[in-house]
C-alpha cells in the first residue's frame, strides 16, 4: 500500500521539476506536475533500472516520449541517484547534463532522445522488437525486460504513433507498455478543439489492451494497471486521466501551464497546495531517497545479480553463443567477418540495389546480429535475407522484418533497436520515400546510432513511375544532416565497401543510395577502391596529363569515365573522381584532398542526376554542374536520362563548350 | 438495376487498364482489375463530373489515392470522354498524358497528383474541408459537392492516413467518402504478414461511419453503400472486399499481379475469363461510351446547368459577394489588397514570426479567401487570425484551422484545399518540424500549388529547447526542392514582401522561414527592398569602395551589417547582400546578378546559421562560409549563438583572417 511518504515523494518530484524550470525560466511544468504519480509508481514498483548501472543490458527501458517533460525525467534520475542536484540547477544551460529535451548519450540514464513528438513512442516499439528478437535468438532469461513509454496527447496525434501502434499490435509486443498522460490539454488549448478519438477503440483496433485509470493521482490504481499490463499477451496502453499542472490553483487544467514557467508567485501557491516549504528550492527530504533505494534500486540490483549468475551458467552451457552475445552487445564484428564478401569483376554489370542484396546475404552469414527489413518493398529493395525466416509474433527469431508501408515507424523503430543494443539494424525503402522517414534519420544522426538505411531507386533512371518516384533534392537534403554518412556507390565493389563502413560504424548512421539500373564495374585496383571509398572520394580514372576534372557519384561515374575516354581521344586529359561520400571526403587532410582534386585543375565539372547546389564547393564559381533542378518525368528510364542530358555525348559537349 | 451492359463496361475498363500496362510493359494491373466495379459504380451512378468540363468549380472530386493504379483512372477518363485512346496507348511514355502516376495539371481530369501513399487520402480530406468552409462562407447551393477517395491497403498503413482520418472525423466531414479497395495483398505479399487492424473499429474510433461491402464485384451493394454514405452526417469509409487482379486465373489474389504486367499469355486467359476478345487491343464497345454518356455526363451537365442558373441568381441577389466568389475561384487578389500592410521603421525591432503575425492579421482583412492554421503551435507561430473564429464542425465559416499535432496531414490537406480552389491557404509549425511534412511540401512544388508554409523558430537561436528543436539542414533540404520558394526574411519589411510574393503566386508554393528572436529593421529604401526581395537578393548595405562581399539571410543580415560597419572603421569597404530567396536570385538576368555580386569582389563570405554546402555557389572555392555543420545545443539562445560563433566580433575576425 502507498502511504504519506509516497505522496511526499511524488510531490518532491513535482517540486524538483518546477524548480528546474523556474531556475531556467524556460520549460514545460504541466506534464511533470500531472504525470509524476504514474512515473513514481512505475519507477518504484516496477522499473528494473538503476542509473548507477545504466548500461546493464537487461534493464527495463523507460522512454519519456513526451520529451518536453524532461524536468520530470531529470527529477526521477536525481532521486534514484543518476544526476547530481547541481545538474538540475543547470537545467537548459550550456554544457549541462539537463538539456531542454532528453538527449541519448549526453545524459546517462536517458535511453533515447525525445522531443519530436511521436518518435519516442515509436522508438519504444523498436526496443520491444529488439527485446523479443534477442530473447528468441539467445535466451529468454538473459533477455527479459519490459519497455515502458510515457506518451502524451501530442504523441498520439502524430501519424507515426498510429503506424507504430499498428505494428506493435500486429507483432503482439506484450512487453511494451505505454502510459498515456491523458490530460485533455494541448499547447494551443483544450484538446477537444482538435482531437476527439476514442483511444480505447483505436488501440483495440490495433490489437492492444487498453486500461483506463480514471484518477491520475491514484497510485494504487496505476500500480494495478501496470500489473495487469505485464500479464497481458498484447501490448498495453494505460490511459491515465491527469490534470495538467496539477496543484497550480490558477493554471492547472489549462494550456497556460503547458510550456511556460509558473512564475515565483504561482510556484509558492503550488508548494502550499502540495504541503511543501516554498522557501526551499531543489529540496529533497531524505525519506525520498530512501524509498528509491529500498524499492527501485534494490530490485534492480537483485535483477542484475541474478542476470550475472545466469550469464555465467550460459557461458558454461554454451561458450560460443555466450561470446557471440557479448560481441553483439558490444557491437563488435568478427575479425574475418568480411572475408567472403562478394567482389565484382570488370566487364560485368549490376544494379547497386542488387549488389547490396548480395551483400545482405553475405553479411547475414557472418554477422549474427544483423536484423532488418523493408517498408513493403523488400522485393524491389533486395533487402530480405534468404532462408532466415521472417520476424513475427509467432517466429520472433526470424531475421526479416516486415515493416509494412510504415516508413517513418520503420526509421524510429530502427533507432529504438539500435539504442537497445545487441543488433546491427537496417531498413529499406525507395530513396524518394526517405522523405517519409527523414525526421527519424535526423534522430539517428543526432543520437549517433549506427542505423543503416537502404535507399534504392535513386534517380530519374527509375523511369516509368515518374516524378513522384524520382528523387531530385533528397541527396542534398540528407547530405546536409550532420553526422550522417550518405554513400552513393558507383558499382558493386563500392557497394561492398559502403556496407562495411555501415557495419563498422559505431556512432554514425549510414544512408546507402542505390540504383535500380545496371552499372558497369569500374576498372581499378580493389585496395585503392576500398581506401578511396573509406576516404569518401578517390581518383577512379586518370589520363596522363589531366587538364579537366570530373567529379561524380553512383550511376554517373560510368558516364564520367565514358566521357573522359572520348575527351582523351580528342587530346584532352581528364581526371575522374568517384565521390561516394562527400562528408567523409571533406573530413580528409588537405594533402589527400589536393591529390584527388588538384588545385591546378581549374576546369571542373560535377555530374550527378540530382539537385546541383551542393556541388559548387568542389567546382567553384567557374565550374559546371551537370545535374537536375527540375522534377523528373515518366518514361522508360534510359529515355528519361537521355532527355535530361545524361549521355556521354552531351556531357562531352557540355565540357567542350566551357570557357 | 445493373445489367449485362454494366458488366461489359466494368470488364472493358479492366481490359483498357491491362492493355495500357501491357503496351508499356510497366505498371500495376492488380488494383484496376479488382477495383473497376467500385469505380464504375461511383462514376456512373454518383460522381458529378464531366471531363469535358473538368474545371467546373462545384464538381465532385475523385481522388485515386492509390496512384499506382493510374491505368484505371485513365481508362475511366477515356470512356467518359476525357482522354483519347491514343493517349492510353502511350501509357508511361515520354510526353504522354498518361504518366506512371496521375499528375495534377498535366492531365485534365486528374484532380491531384498521387502515388506517394497516404497523401491522396489526406488531400481528399483537405478538399472536403475546403468544400465545407466555402459552402459556409458563400452559399451551400453553389458549393455543394462530395469528395471521393479510392484508397488502398498501403494508403491506410501510412501514418498520414491516421492523422487525416482523425482530423476528418473530428471535423465531421460528412461529404467525404472513401472507397477502400480491401484486397488483403500488399506489394511484398499477403497483407496479414504486416497488417491486422480492425478497420471498422479504427475508423469508428476516429468518428467515421464504416460500411462493409463483402463482394467487390457486387455493383448493387456498392451502389447502396455509396447512397448510405451520402446520407450520413459523418465521413464514411466503404470497405470493399476485392480480389487483386480479379479474373487472372494464375495470378489473382497474389502479389504477383500487384506491380508487374500480366504478360501476353495471362492477358489472353484474363480476357477469356471476362468474355472479351483477346485479339482486340484497346477495344471499347460503343455501348460502354453510351452508358457513360447517359449516366455520368448527363447528370454532370445537369448539375452544371443548374449551378449556372443558381450563380446568376446569386449575382442578382448579392453582386459584390458573387464577384468576390469569382475572384477567389480565379485566385485573384484585389488590386489594392496590400495597401494597408504594415511597414516597420528603422530603429525598431521584432521577430519575423511576429511581423508575419502582423501580416496574417492584415491579409485577413483584404483577402477573403485567406484560410489556414497551425499544427498546435498557433501561439508560437503567431498564425491565428484574431476575431474570425475557428474552423470547426459547428462553425465551418471560421478562419482558423486547428490541425492538431498532425503536421503531415496539415501539409497534405493544404494541398487538397489549394487544388480544390477558392482559397489562399497556409499552415504553420516549427521549422525543424518541416521535416514531418516534407513529402507534402514536395507535392505542393511538384503540382505547382501556391500553398504557404509558415515555419518559425528557424535556427539555433531557439536556444533552450536544444538540438531536437534547432534546424540545421532544413534550409538546404528545402532549397533543393524544385519550384519551391524558400524565403528567409531579414526584418519586418522583408517579411511583408515575402508574404506578398506568397499570396500572388499561382504556381509556386512558398516556405517562409522565420525567427523566434527579434531582428533590427534594415535601413533601406522600401521600394528598393521590395524589388530586392522579389528578385531574391539585393544590396542591403554598401561601403563606398567595397572589397569584401558578405552574403546573408534572415537573422544573420543584422550581424553582417554590424560586422561591415566594424570593418569599415578599419578601412575595409564592404558590400552586404541580403539573399532571402536563393532560387529567385538565381533566376535573375546576369546583369542584375553581377550588380549584387560583383565578379570583381573575390573576397566573399556567406553567413547563415545553417548547413554550409549550398553557399559555395556564391563564395566560390576561395570563399568562406560561416555556418553550422553540427547539431545545435540547449542553452539560452544568445549564448548558443555566441558559442557557435555568430557574433560581430567573431565574424570580423574570421574575415580578417582570410587570405
Amino acid at each position: 500500500m502507498f502511504n504519506e511518504k509516497d505522496q511526499l515523494a511524488v510531490d518532491t518530484i513535482r517540486a524538483l521539476s518546477i524548480d528546474q524550470i523556474e531556475a531556467a525560466n524556460s520549460g514545460h511544468p504541466g506534464l511533470p506536475m500531472g504525470a509524476a504519480p504514474m512515473a513514481y509508481t512505475l519507477w518504484t514498483r516496477h522499473l528494473n533500472f538503476n542509473p548507477a548501472s545504466h548500461d546493464f543490458f537487461d534493464r527495463d527501458r523507460f522512454v519519456l516520449s513526451a520529451g518536453h517533460g524532461s524536468a520530470l525525467l531529470y527529477a526521477l534520475l536525481h532521486v534514484s541517484g543518476g544526476l547530481e542536484i547541481e545538474e538540475l540547477k543547470q537545467f537548459r544551460q550550456w554544457d549541462s547534463k539537463t538539456p531542454g529535451h532528453p538527449e541519448y548519450r549526453h545524459t546517462k540514464g536517458v535511453e533515447i532522445t525525445t522531443g519530436p513528438l511521436g518518435q519516442g513512442f515509436a522508438m519504444s516499439v523498436g526496443m520491444a522488437m529488439a527485446e523479443k528478437h534477442l530473447a528468441a535468438t539467445y535466451n529468454d532469461t538473459l533477455v527479459d525486460h519490459y519497455t515502458y513509454a510515457l506518451v502524451s496527447d501530442g504523441d498520439l496525434m502524430e501519424g507515426i504513433s498510429h503506424e507504430a501502434a499498428s505494428l506493435a499490435g500486429h507483432l503482439k509486443l506484450n512487453k511494451l507498455i505505454a502510459l498515456y498522460d491523458s490530460n485533455d490539454i494541448s499547447l494551443d488549448g483544450e484538446l477537444n478543439k482538435v482531437f476527439s478519438e476514442d483511444i480505447k477503440g483505436r488501440f483495440e483496433s490495433y490489437g492492444w489492451q487498453h486500461i483506463l485509470v480514471k484518477d491520475g493521482n491514484d497510485l494504487e490504481a496505476i500500480d494495478k494497471a501496470i500489473v495487469k499490463a505485464k500479464e497481458s499477451d498484447l501490448p498495453t496502453i494505460i490511459e491515465v486521466k491527469t490534470i495538467i499542472g496539477y496543484g497550480s490553483p490558477n493554471k492547472q487544467g489549462t494550456n497556460g501551464v503547458h510550456g511556460s514557467p509558473l512564475g515565483a508567485d504561482e510556484r509558492k501557491l503550488v508548494f502550499e497546495a502540495y504541503g511543501l516549504d516554498a522557501d526551499k528550492k531543489f529540496y529533497v527530504d531524505p525519506s525520498v531517497y530512501e524509498i528509491f533505494q529500498e524499492t527501485m534500486l534494490k530490485r534492480a540490483n537483485e535483477k542484475e545479480n541474478n542476470w550475472n549468475e545466469a550469464f555465467k551458467q550460459f557461458e558454461t552451457d554454451n561458450k560460443s553463443l555466450a561470446t557471440q552475445f557479448k560481441n553483439d552487445i558490444a557491437g563488435e564484428l568478427h575479425t574475418n567477418y568480411a572475408e567472403q564478401f562478394p567482389t565484382y569483376e570488370v566487364n560485368s554489370s549490376a544494379a547497386t540495389r542488387a549488389t547490396s542484396g548480395d551483400m545482405i546475404q553475405a553479411i547475414a552469414k557472418t554477422v549474427p546480429s544483423f536484423f532488418g527489413g523493408s517498408a513493403d518493398l523488400a522485393s524491389s529493395n533486395k533487402s530480405n535475407v534468404k532462408g532466415t525466416g521472417d520476424f513475427s509474433a509467432e517466429t520472433p527469431e526470424g531475421k526479416n522484418i516486415w515493416f509494412g508501408v510504415r516508413e517513418f515507424a520503420m526509421g524510429a523503430a530502427l533507432n529504438g533497436m539500435a539504442a537497445h543494443g545487441g543488433l546491427k539494424v537496417y531498413g529499406a525503402t525507395f530513396f524518394v520515400f526517405s522523405d517519409y522517414l527523414k525526421p527519424a534519420v535526423r534522430l539517428s544522426a543526432l543520437m549517433g546510432l549506427p542505423v543503416t538505411y537502404v535507399f534504392t531507386h535513386d534517380s530519374i533512371a527509375v523511369g516509368e513511375d515518374g516524378p513522384t518516384h524520382e528523387p531530385i533534392e533528397q541527396l542534398a537534403g540528407l547530405r546536409a544532416i550532420p553526422n550522417l554518412n550518405v554513400i552513393r556507390p558507383a558499382d558493386g565493389n563500392e557497394t561492398r565497401v559502403a556496407w562495411k563502413i555501415a557495419l563498422e560504424s559505431k556512432e554514425t548512421p549510414t544512408a546507402l543510395v542505390l540504383t535500380r539500373q545496371n552499372l558497369d564495374v569500374i576498372d581499378i585496383n580493389q585496395d585503392k577502391l576500398e581506401e578511396g571509398v573509406r576516404r569518401g572520394g578517390y581518383v577512379a580514372y586518370q589520363s596522363e596529363k589531366p587538364e579537366i576534372l570530373i567529379i561524380s557519384t553512383g550511376s554517373e561515374v560510368n558516364l564520367a569515365i565514358e566521357a573522359a575516354k572520348t575527351l582523351e581521344q580528342q587530346g584532352k586529359g581528364v581526371q575522374v573522381v568517384s565521390m561516394p561520400n562527400m562528408k567523409q571526403f571533406d573530413a580528409q587532410d588537405e594533402s589527400y584532398k589536393t591529390t584527388v582534386l588538384p588545385p591546378s585543375i581549374t576546369k571542373r565539372i560535377a555530374i550527378e542526376m540530382a539537385a546541383t547546389d551542393s556541388w559548387y564547393k568542389y567546382v567553384g564559381l567557374g565550374g559546371k554542374v551537370i545535374g537536375i533542378d527540375t522534377f523528373g518525368a515518366s518514361a522508360p528510364g534510359e529515355l528519361v536520362m537521355e532527355k535530361y542530358g545524361f549521355t556521354a555525348e552531351n556531357v562531352v559537349n557540355e565540357i567542350l563548350n566551357m570557357k
